[in-house]
């Protein structure tokens, strides 16, 4: 299963939104074929063992860390192929928390006579396939924060000064985390002092901006390369720069007659386009909001080892923040570990 | 030389304004006899060595931390007692920087034909002694700061609450660090907020209040309790309350015609009336201050594996902070500790 995982895991970034999956063929003590899901439309990872295969499996067992399809697709069901191959055994690290699944696939191989086991490394599975796990259990994309503070907790100096709080290294880690997520989600504030191209090191995301009032700047780099990539979320935009900046092909959403922007509404509609993960990169206030809304599903806290200090200097989470110690945001599963001078831990938070 | 610096660690907390030192002597492979200083006014840690030795030690080899007093203090010069015994040779970790001794007695016991050696473990005896090697070098207290912050610099929620965010082990582990320094500093509004006692685990600390306005509560426990280990630093005062409160005995003072509290100049006081370290617990405005002025040693940063937000919590460090990231407080020599559900960093500031 750590071989299938290790499979599963070279699909990363090309799958989306499929999941990562990694099959592997075993007869008595011998891997006979290996196999995992290249890319969205390429076929499933159990297809791809059992076609590189060069002996019949009849008896043999199949290690997957996701439990087979049970539907037709892009591609028709595995299950269905598992069964005709005649394989002994299969064992599952998760089951599939798509509804066309859930546990069927399971149930079909049981009643064919198949010996089914599932929950062998299952919280690595389950990790890996964390995007996937949250868009079919929730219908909402995935969302990692990432913050770049000092120990202090601050992202700017009191004038506003932001290049560079944390090193080089750290700075080219965290670009290459965008590489991750299907879009990186900025306020426009950032968009405006840094006027960023939000790229990753292998592809071009999706760019989404929080701009409240369009004041996006019509000649930003957002703007001027890869416009297509570019989608805009706005409350009651000035209806000229709305249809100035349509006119160039840029998608924006818009909301009327409310006084914030509803984020789990901008999840909605997210998810609808296919968006099934977002790296949210700040400022402030963005950030915060996240918090607030209680729809963060992962950290990225890079910490570098400098005080800034000052009252008017802007902290990592702004906006509303927390009313109570009694219900903190809990940061679960920290793990840290040195990038550069700096010092990154991750978690997930748990909101009550 | 290890043997050595356990030995003195033993001294910890009782022997200021003196250094921690300890002793051991070997013959050939054989510890002969060890010794430490055990408390302020006690035999130095060389003299409690050579007097429990049971055999004479002529032709013997002394380990000691600290290069070897020259001076008469409280005793006679350590430096004669190891000649009249005929000791072959000394290894020594650091020399000492007191004015009155730096280098006097290496050189002394080198021109009596005794072998010296300086320099074994030096960096974990300067470490160990950090309080007295800046008390001798800057003529100033050692400032140590404590921060218990959430994981994004926050140290209230947006209502002002406080408690608590770190754990209990994390409380009790600072309350612990209290015995390592001679007094504990806080500005008013924590007197005000949460009418500390600020003591230690074994030892009742000095208490040293930042009150520019002397608004601190007559009732408060630090008056109650053991007001003679309070001091106040105050600006312009009323006259009224300076007068009833120093009646009370109180130690209090107060700087004029300035706008804010000189902090070096506080510095400069503690030391004359034999404060050698200092432990400040903040709060916000107070901490940022202490960074301001540049005169932060040594920091306890707990970081709670959490997340408060919210523009208008207070953060770890206020005041005024840093004005470029050209010039950051950095954080040098770090290392992370796990403490109950935190992690602590601690650290010593360059400023530049």
């Amino acid at each position: 299963m750590k071989k299938a995982l290790e499979l599963a895991k070279k699909g990363e970034g090309n799958v989306s939104p499929n999941p990562m999956v990694g099959a592997v063929i075993v007869k008595g003590n011998r891997i006979v074929s290996e196999g995992f899901h290249r890319r969205f439309g390429a076929p499933h990872a159990e297809i791809d063992a059992i076609e590189k295969a060069k002996e019949p499996l009849a008896g043999s067992t199949l290690y997957v860390n996701l439990e087979p399809c049970y539907h037709w697709g892009k591609t028709p069901p595995c299950v269905d192929r598992i069964i005709s191959e005649r394989f002994r055994k299969v064992v599952i690290a998760t089951s599939d928390p798509n509804p066309q699944v859930k546990g069927k696939s399971i149930r079909k191989l049981k009643s064919k006579g198949i010996e089914v086991k599932v929950g062998l490394l299952k919280e690595e599975a389950a990790k890996l396939n964390e995007v996937f796990f949250k868009n079919m259990l929730k219908k909402h994309p995935f969302v990692a924060v990432k913050i770049a503070q000092s120990l202090d907790g601050k992202i700017t100096t009191k004038k506003g000064e932001s290049k560079w709080i944390t090193s080089l290294q750290t700075r080219n880690y965290a670009k290459k985390l965008r590489d991750k997520y299907d879009a990186v989600l900025v306020g426009v504030n950032t968009v405006i002092k840094d006027n960023p191209t939000l790229n990753g090191t292998k592809k071009i995301p999706y760019k989404i901006v929080i701009d409240t009032n369009l004041k996006i700047p019509i000649h930003c780099r957002l703007i001027k390369k890869h416009k297509d990539k570019l989608i805009i979320f706005s409350l009651n935009p000035a209806k000229g720069k709305l249809n100035a900046l349509r006119k160039e092909g840029i998608k924006i959403f818009t909301f009327y007659n409310k006084k914030t922007l509803p984020l789990k509404k901008v999840l909605d509609i997210l998810y609808r386009i296919n968006i099934t993960s977002i790296f949210v990169e700040g400022g402030s206030f963005t950030i915060g909001s996240f918090f607030d809304a209680k729809i963060v599903d992962k950290i990225y806290f890079f910490i570098a080892p400098k005080i800034i200090g000052g009252e008017k200097s802007l902290t990592s989470v702004g906006a509303k923040g927390i009313t109570s110690l009694n219900k903190p945001i809990l940061i679960n599963r920290i793990s840290i570990v040195k990038v550069g001078s700096d010092f990154l831990f991750t978690g997930y938070p748990v909101f009550r």
